[in-house]
């Protein structure tokens, strides 16, 4: 079949990658240019691969080429207010540190390897025909032409033009919310014998409440940084005017990593401000003609750093079910609907309610109790507990498993947590007798 | 101030009457054309006025006029399977049952009396700016323009084009979802002698589980009818592909309507099927610039009744908030949207709940005896009791405080089922002693 892929990101490279090792023709058109050429400016936190991104790479035999452009992180290293540390393992594989840029020209390598996928970049889609299927598309230079495939597929992110001409006069679900919340990059450079200048082997963060800041290790000594903050509010991007400002919140929130970012007053302000958005969708497919993958039906919010996950997920999926109905496109799109989206959904909640967890930096007594006795559990139970974010992580447990999994947990160390307490007040008042 | 509405349906006639009243200058653009003129094809079902409605019609000195047009209904006709009837009463003041089409040129009427407002038909609002604002409208003949009001309102309805507009690059929530089913309507015109050939002074339902069916009398002798039925499934609009589909459904469901529509099986073909769609947004306004008013913020589902009274309360509130800030539009604007957002947010969720509630036949003998001490409740405790229904259709309580109140009445109503069945369970036993 002939596939046309609107979107050459993390999600439309890989599908492209794994339809034309199936033998179908691809062509993937990005408005963007080619990242094998120009640093394209991104939009989107460094990435984290874990067991199901890495396992959907193993598949297509590039995990060996990929683990030359990772750095492991074994876990995560906790920065207090006052400069202590506190580290927590990811347990198992850990996670995989690695380059937007870098993965994404490796995938659109091995893809163009294959005779029958090919790339057209700095090409914009502006209109989809769903019952044909057309696509529209206009060029750099301004020159517009249609195409006519077999299928189309919508892998061009959270405001996907696909999905909106897809969805128009249809009875069509769709949610979308903004965190108030955004986030800027920094860059802490390498230190002059070339080396990281903090630990390079885990994902720092520096959870404040209200704001967090957290740290990627790159394979040049260097780190990338994210630093998450209200856009309103006294410690706010609203409120930080000058480069003293900035550099007074370092001081405040930040103090150790105010000399590791040269002249962070100013590279700050320059910085663009990304948001953080969520959405959710149905339908996903239009008669086995248009379907979209990725952030086109599930943005997420990034505090599972699970996005490009699940997109390779969708990727398998959705190849795995055209192959099942080789000449029922329709069927095939409709199974890999329902294969996914109960565990895009998961995910999406799992997502919104991580972001709490990791800034939270106050936790009341029996939170904490809590995950201690998470901790303890997995120890002693192995297999049979996990805690949620070692399920996401290190398993390819399908994500509404994992959440369901992790709700009858919470409820039995809820139980348990109040008989410990009944057993502590009942000793008390033994005392007190 | 010199305000641009956008839309002259319901919520944006009735605000340019108010807006209007208030010494404002006002012009209205409506794509469709002037209803005054030509019959307007109308994508939504009859109207119930109920008490909020007729309050602030009432502000505006237009309850006279609009009495000539309404047919009053004091209650909800059941109509069961078996040809039998069941009455409840609406209470106090009933519901008043009238046509769009008419209640639209009534109030476009009223407004244009006045000196400073001015409707402009056939002209199609493409694109607002926000920051400026600007809005560029087209109107029929294909001539484009451009208008530089104080502020412009988006009373265009649950697709506006004003909100696409002024939320565009903003962090702006939205939800949108379908239901599985959808309406159409039909015409049971009066007898013979000109009168109404059922009941004339009722709201008459047909629940049927998964299909239902309700009709208003018109002023005529006629009534206005709505079939709600799943797009979907063995009992539905895909599944009615002939008259005789359409008669042999009829007869199994709505016998006693059969011989009330003329040729209902050609006729029921011949119509549209509508969508039903609820939506929920924020923010609704841009610096006092932008704002939304009535279902262009928060279209909600037919099943209360409520989608105008809500617009009309909105129109008020803003009126209100406009008077309240005389030199501070943006002032006025958050504290309309804080005043209402609660209350729009509640009826959204009551609609989609009544939905169950009207076409629901078989109910638990609990929800029954629930209903029932519910109406015994009301007649003892009288102004401190009083069914969801009632605080909606006749008073003004805001939306929100019905909601909590229904909920705490709801909790005595479970608790005193659940005394009841315990008492009548020990009865049984000491008869069994």
């Amino acid at each position: 079949m002939e596939f046309t892929v609107v979107g050459a990101g993390m999600a439309g490279a890989f599908l492209a990658l794994v339809l034309g090792r199936q033998g179908h023709t691809v062509t993937v058109y990005e408005r963007r240019p080619d990242p094998r050429v120009s640093a394209v400016h991104t939009t989107s936190m460094n990435l984290g691969l874990s067991e199901r991104g890495l396992k959907a790479l193993d598949r297509l035999g590039l995990r060996e080429e990929i683990t030359r452009h990772v750095v492991p992180m074994r876990g995560r290293l906790v920065h207090g207010h006052d400069g202590s540390v506190r580290f927590s393992t990811y347990g198992r594989g850990g996670i995989l540190a690695i380059q937007r840029h870098d993965l994404g020209i490796l995938l659109i390598e091995a893809a163009t390897r294959l005779p029958n996928v090919r790339f057209v970049f700095g090409t914009r889609c502006v209109a989809v025909d769903k019952d044909l299927p057309v696509a529209d598309f206009v060029d750099d230079a301004g020159h517009a032409f249609t195409v006519t495939p077999d299928v189309i597929v919508g892998a061009d992110g959270a405001f996907s033009v696909v999905r909106k001409h897809m969805q128009r006069d249809e009875r069509a679900d769709y949610h979308q919310e903004f965190l108030e919340w955004g986030w800027r990059e920094l860059h802490i450079p390498a230190g002059a014998d070339g080396r990281h200048r903090m630990a390079d082997d885990v994902f720092h963060l520096w959870p404040r409440g209200e704001t967090m800041m957290f740290a990627h290790p790159n394979l040049d000594g260097s780190f990338t940084c994210s630093c998450v903050l209200p856009f309103r509010g006294p410690r706010s991007f609203d409120a930080l005017r000058t480069s003293d400002d900035v550099e007074a919140l370092f001081r405040e929130l930040f103090p150790d990593v105010l000399d590791l970012v040269p002249d962070v007053g100013k590279v700050f302000l320059d910085q663009p401000t990304f948001k953080l958005v969520t959405t959710r969708t149905s339908p996903w497919h239009h008669e086995g003609k248009v379907v979209l993958i990725g952030d086109a039906c599930h943005a997420v919010y990034p505090f599972l750093a699970q996005g490009m996950n699940a997109a390779f997920e969708d990727g398998l999926e959705l190849a795995d079910s055209l192959a099942a109905f080789p000449d029922d496109p329709e069927a095939a799109v409709e199974r890999f609907y329902q294969r996914r989206k109960p565990h895009t959904d998961a995910l999406a909640e799992m997502s919104r309610q991580n972001f709490a967890e990791l800034r939270d930096t106050v936790r009341s007594p029996a939170v904490r109790l809590e995950k201690a006795c998470d901790v303890v559990l997995e120890k002693a139970l192995r297999h049979r507990w996990m805690p949620l974010h070692a399920m996401i992580t290190n398993t390819t447990m399908p994500y509404a498993e994992a959440q369901e999994r992790a709700r009858r947990q919470r409820r039995i160390l809820q139980a348990v947590v109040a008989a410990a307490g009944m057993a502590m007040v009942g000793g008390l008042m033994r005392r007190l007798r």
